[in-house]
């Protein structure tokens, strides 16, 4: 990894503040780096303005020339009645140099932004960068398959259970666990249970983390039928299609929402939650169609694995 | 760890050469150390005889004087018609100092084969070694509650199957996983199936690896009914108090012999082969009578995380 691509990544994660706030907007990380120091920082903010790059030149002022402008996602080029477009600000701007990790799919954008930086007689550039395709994840899904970024998640025994054959499934996992998916609702747009769930347990789907209650997503059941004050029916796990605004989406079962959208194959990254204990009960995914053991194999990889209290996280994302 | 605990952990290592071949004797090491160096090494033969003593004495010959001798086990005091007691041997040899991991609780030795070399002069101390007692565990087991140690074998996806709903479970796990479980098999004395994984698979369970084909262990099956040429019956997990000269029992499933062993809290150590794959199909273990969650929490220690392959394989020892 050169240079270059190291400050895409540090981009790329500072953009992680601006998920989920920068809805509907993509949350955006930039840097303005000279002599190996960093001027100035930005990532989108709440609403999607000011933008990432807006906020990083502002507080750079005359300093950024001559610096080299890091940015996961290429400025836009379109003028808004928010404001003048970053490609515009860059401009005026007179960074010596800049470079983006990934190039917008947006139509008003998608080339037209380094091109304006370009004519302008600034170097600007694309480097293919993993962390800042992984941190658009959302927005990039939304626009080029019209659809949001799917986590699934299980907080499972080590046979794979969520609960006893008596119903009974408070609680698998440990207390620091769970406070890990307070902060991966936090994370998200929406989330969402199957209709079998939300009669059984009736959850609240928030976000119980101090600070954090604001950021509770909007809540989602997986049913055709009706469903209760405060709560939104998604008919089938292709209607995600329909959700608007939403970048990602955070499923949390039951067995039988999982194996909808692993059926549906609309299923993007995985998060195991795994407690050393042996339940022998009811397991946590239901059939999903598999006809034959070797297509299961081959469409999971190994991200991340740590300890949280005696669990595990295991992260898999969609080859 | 000081430097005894060291030794003794590495006549430990050096004991596993001696599982299962040693049976019905325990799988001892022994490592006879003067200034820091190894003069000799020796573990129990095939059949038990020549004990772990008397190979690294007979190595050593004379120089064994005041040499350090390290061993897993107390050494025997009981004459035998197979040859004198190692407590003997080591009065003649001189060592030193004599160090053991265990006391053997064999009522002719308990106690009996330190106090015959003390007698004879020599220091002799016995240094709590769990490495020690996790090499000689079968044995002592047999010794104090009259059973093998017991180890269950698990081979599952993500979400704890074992099949398809179909049945076809070939495979879950890939080449890595079953090679290190016919090594497993290798080391053990007994190996076990329930009765529907007799009748769905009619496995073979013997040791498929180059050189080890001879170690392939006895096959039992747990069923009250009839079993096929070659193989034995065990009516009950309980009844593993009958299997003379069986340290080590590996049982491989499937979901129902898996409840079985835990409901009568006969499993002391769990392996589990996990694949990186969701199935949807029939889980890996049954009810095994569970009254509640909390219950399940506190009874397994994760030992050894390591990956084989695109597996992992996660070692639990019984709390």
């Amino acid at each position: 990894m050169n240079d270059d691509s190291r400050w895409l990544a540090a981009a790329a994660a500072l953009a992680a503040r601006a998920r989920p706030l920068s809805r509907p907007n993509p949350g955006v990380g930039a840097l303005l780096v000279k002599d190996g120091r960093v001027l100035a920082r930005g990532w989108t903010q709440e609403g999607g303005r000011p933008h990432a790059e807006a906020v990083a030149l502002g507080l750079a002022g005359d300093a950024a020339h001559g610096a080299t402008l890091y940015v996961t996602l290429e400025p836009c080029a379109h003028q808004s009645p928010r404001g003048p477009s970053c490609a515009d600000l860059i401009c005026a701007a007179r960074p010596a140099r800049v470079v983006i990790g990934c190039m917008d799919p947006d139509p008003r954008t998608s080339g037209a932004g380094l091109a304006r930086i370009r004519a302008a007689g600034i170097a600007a550039e694309y480097l293919h960068s993993p962390a800042c395709e992984e941190s658009l994840a959302g927005y990039l899904l939304q626009r080029t398959q019209g659809r949001p970024h799917v986590t699934l998640k299980l907080a499972l025994s080590l046979d794979g259970c969520i609960a006893m054959a008596s119903g009974e499934s408070q609680w698998i996992t440990g207390a620091e666990a769970r406070a890990h998916t307070h902060a991966q609702r936090a994370r998200s747009d929406a989330i969402l249970v199957g209709g079998g769930t939300l009669r059984a347990d009736t959850p609240r789907l928030d976000v119980r983390l101090p600070g954090l209650e604001a950021r509770s997503p909007t809540r989602w059941v997986l049913t055709r039928g009706t469903v209760p004050e405060g709560w939104n029916a998604l008919p089938s796990p292709e209607a995600i299609r329909d959700m608007d605004a939403v970048q990602y989406l955070f499923v949390e079962g039951g067995a039988g929402a999982a194996a909808a959208f692993l059926k549906a194959r609309l299923v993007d990254r995985l998060l195991i939650y795994r407690a050393p204990i042996l339940v022998g009960g009811r397991p946590g995914l239901g059939d999903y169609g598999l006809c034959a053991l070797s297509q299961a194999h081959g469409r999971w990889s190994l991200v991340e694995r740590r300890a949280l209290g005696s669990d595990t996280l295991e992260v898999y994302s969609a080859r």
